[in-house]
């Protein structure tokens, strides 16, 4: 059994767009927890099997699944029809693997330093910077439409995910800012967001 | 064909370690370039494919694949004989892709913040800090003798890889001494500092 542990508008909400696109929401049972959120609601909640209270946790029957990356690697292996992930054996799955785990590593801190306008020699020769960041997106669209070429696959979803939730923070590039709108105008995005309002709304 | 692009003494040395501990070092030609360093020795190479300069870089048949966890989780899925990964389909594979995810998003910015004495209730709210990382490898060593518990993978090589540069950040949790220790004293770890004090020696 697959369970994933949910917060609304949340990181997790990127792996509830997940489930949409590939049309497996009815595999995964959704359990909705609190987390503590910036303007200082919510908190832990004791149903979250994460030990420092974050979203998401995907777990399989009882192995439990951290990290926005690895939960979008794991689902997208294990259900290959979706072709939403690039499977092992096929040529390109390493480059699928390098957006996965560079969001993660690189892009969300540089995100995260500056919308803190922080600005330190230390952490820009561990990450490198927002120019960077643009650098390397801009380029892969250059082939685009997507960062996979003609495949549009999660590592779209994920990456994209940040300017979603702040589409002011979407770099002045005409090649990300129409990749931003090409992920926001997806199908499915309104039934996520309604889904994310349901189950926002007080009980 | 199979191209590494390695700086001796760097972050691609976890790399070197976990071809040695494979056994798979002749299945990779293995490119030196130099890396800009801390002590502001060295630079960017113009051999290394990498836009920013970074290693490690991975090339197969022309895909570059970057980002130690990608290529730590390449590898393994491309050599299952080494059993140093967790293949698809066993029941501990979602752990272990979590495990490398958690390293790049997690550990390692927190590691840099501990290091530059850097405190935001931001970075803590995204990251967490240097107490929730040490609870979570405690945890997993209770089961240990490895993070995968009887199962030693690249995920010990990965996680433990900041311990070994830098001793002194250990911290002082006796399970996690003791395994930085075991990690540090696997049978190939004095051919893997031969083998880069022999490519860091001057031409």
């Amino acid at each position: 059994m697959l369970t994933l542990y949910h917060s609304p508008h949340s990181r997790s909400t990127r792996i509830i767009g997940l489930l949409h696109a590939m049309g497996i929401l009815d595999r995964v049972k959704v359990r909705i927890v609190s987390v503590a959120r910036n303007d200082g609601t919510g908190g832990p909640d004791p149903l979250n099997p994460h030990p420092e209270g974050k979203v998401p946790v995907l777990v399989h029957d009882g192995v439990e699944i951290w990290e926005s990356s690895a939960i979008m690697l794991y689902l997208t292996d294990l259900f290959p029809a979706s072709e939403f992930g690039v499977p092992q054996g096929d040529c390109q799955r390493g480059r699928f693997l390098s957006w996965l785990s560079w969001y993660g590593g690189v892009m969300e801190p540089v995100i995260v330093f500056n919308h803190m306008g922080l600005e330190d020699p230390i952490l820009h020769a561990t990450f490198r910077g927002m120019p960077e960041i643009i650098a390397r997106l801009h380029k892969a669209l250059e082939q685009g439409p997507w960062l996979m070429g003609d495949r549009l696959t999660a590592a779209d979803l994920l990456i994209a995910s940040p300017f979603l939730w702040f589409k002011d923070a979407t770099p002045d590039d005409p090649l990300i800012r129409d990749w931003v709108d090409r992920v926001a105008n997806l199908p499915w995005q309104g039934a996520v967001m309604d889904y994310e309002t349901w189950h926002m709304a007080p009980a």
